[in-house]
């Protein structure tokens, strides 16, 4: 059987939890998984993209499948298509989610023709998390500790220093 | 029987063919059908006005029904009572339009007592387009080409050149 | 310009102000309008086919548009085709119709590929009324006269007595 | 019994008649009420903390019950512990606002592990009302008097005319 | 200030741990706590109205400010209207949940004039919880024993015993 | 690597072509797909759970990887633990479906404590098919050819001549 080849894509502008979470059952699930780094152009990244890579990497250390790429101003599926990779990995908290995926999925499927969305229900632990939120709560002085890796809050402790 | 008349308002901002359909299903349901441009004012648009009143043009040319207009800064409802329109079309991809629309629509109605909105359902073909979704795929370099009328690509395919 | 026609169909199991409101809406946007009383195969009827027809008649009768007829198990597609009829109306109330109807109008488009289903949104006064709410708050005793015409109401006090 | 506070957070950047409604019924199930404006970051505000304030004391002078205050760059739930609050009200419209609440209401009961969120339903007179929404409808020149207090409609009209 | 008084209806046909745990949060929030044993026409019952009557009063027993009704055949904004409680306690669970309770919420409001209903949500920990499911897995002869307080799986045990 | 083994119950009374198109695109995704045929408790089957065998196999004979199996009367997290898989297969069509489904993987997770729900998206050809509308649209004399496989509609066919 060949190897199973998956890309898990997002802008991880702040990893939480519940990001860590799908990347280690999706690894359980494909041969080799690729961690995708991509631009989300319409609001200003907190992390530069080699922070996040950098964060990723030390997260995914102990899971030798794992591979953390940074892929600038690149779509999705032009990358899945060069690097032959079959399968998006996606995860669905809530309806909106799951909308707003099923579209982007029937794209990409319809551009790629290859390319199957595969997806895994957040962990109801981390269903009501999301950067966006969490980012907020942290501009206004919040302990968001528990909903992120050490990783990322050792290194938003360093920018507010600043 | 008075004749039939009805407004099919949008921003049109990257005119997809999910758009082409609706016009052509609603012209058939309606005796004369008013495309009309309107001013989106949270986004900037990537085609003038102008541009996209050509387009639609192009396209509606073989259905003498179908007029187009361009109402910048104009409230919906408020064209609507000025010609003395009495239905608008809109058309519904998934249960977040269904909710936006409604409110919309409850708001016309009561701002207006006369004016009804008539929905139509997007095809099963066009219902994950989004101007949105398209736009950034194009920002990326993406092919829409099959997902936008040839009018439409051959003026974003000038803008790129620029 | 021929003229335009449109179905009704539900199975009217306790006729509510709501679907007045809709047969009203509809009569103004068509030509004709059929309101068809189709068998409902998974619940036990309230009232006879007859019955429905008397009460939908007593209440459309100023509305010369309209016609009542009984499908008593028939498919609403296979109907419209044989009367030549190309637009269904259905009404919307919440997210949850309008996943179903638009399984149901695409089936009916495939199936005949010349039905188009047309969608009023309930009034926002009549949107949280089933059939199946109302004959459950009347089998409790509850007073549901505002809710169903008066014809609906007296034959529902005929059948208590008995 | 102990006296039951709770705290009705919100940005009020065009109160509605909606919120004005949430006020008064929460005011009947609490022995006292603090509406809490709080800053949005992500939006530009119309109206300033200072006149927000004064537009809803005017409102809630009948009611002795309720205050009025100013949170600028707080977060909720750290003003709820403050204030020894337990219970934040919230007001629901749609799934869309159901969704959003739920993520927010369970983050602010882990991070506090004391503030539960009481839900009251938005009446289905002021269903399809949101800020954002006639904002924009007042900017095209919309009269939105019939959605909004008049306090807030005379302190607009001061703005539109400068 | 007057006594504050809830109604928390339902048919407990298998309470389950999310009942218990919004008839405790309820508690708190209200000076007194009806639960309502309500007939559910729809569904033939696996308990009696006693039993279920019992295993409530088991565990509420320590808190003095929650008593257990049987209401046979009984519209629950009847019972509200002749108890003089004006607030009805609801859980959501989910967007169904919402769009169905949104009804029922409605109309009680319309027949009683004087009845709010006040919603909690499920705490994340029974958000997948129905009775419904939980009886199919029961039936099939899963454990359920992690989901229902254990005065339910006793009288469960028994059951299947005979 | 290990063999990657995967789960697709249902209760497949009257399999259509949604149903095929998933355990296609499944076999591709896993080493093993073992088709489960459970039995659903609230309705009555059209086809015996031998027929339903008789089917699938026929349709999944190319794909060796493919196993068909009844499982009456048995929980799906059951038969998985017992099988030794780690993964189940489901399919969502809309809102309704995610939130259905949502609930029993996260009910199978908590059980098993090791199996994963793997979730593909119903291809837009198929997402507004449903068992329950087929067999309603064939006992009204409506044609189903194009949505079930012609294994299906052979016996079908002999069903209704008895």
């Amino acid at each position: 059987m060949n190897e199973r080849m998956a890309l898990f894509p997002g802008s991880f502008d702040l990893l939480t939890n519940g990001h860590v979470d799908i990347i280690k059952r999706s690894a359980k699930l494909f041969d080799k998984l690729v961690v995708g780094i991509f631009t989300n152009t319409t609001k200003k990244p907190l992390f530069t993209s080699q922070e996040k890579k950098k964060i990723i990497e030390n997260i995914v250390k102990p899971l030798e499948k794992v591979k953390v790429q940074i892929f600038e101003k690149k779509l999705t599926v032009d990358i899945a298509k060069k690097m032959k990779v079959y399968y998006i990995i996606r995860s669905i908290r809530n309806t909106r989610d799951y909308e707003y995926e099923r579209n982007i999925a029937r794209l990409n499927q319809e551009i790629s023709q290859t390319v199957e969305t595969v997806f895994l229900l957040a962990d109801s632990s981390f269903e009501h998390l999301s950067s966006g939120t969490l980012k907020e709560i942290y501009l206004f002085g919040g302990d968001i500790s528990s909903y992120v890796p050490k990783e990322v809050f050792s290194i938003l402790d360093k920018k507010r220093r600043k």
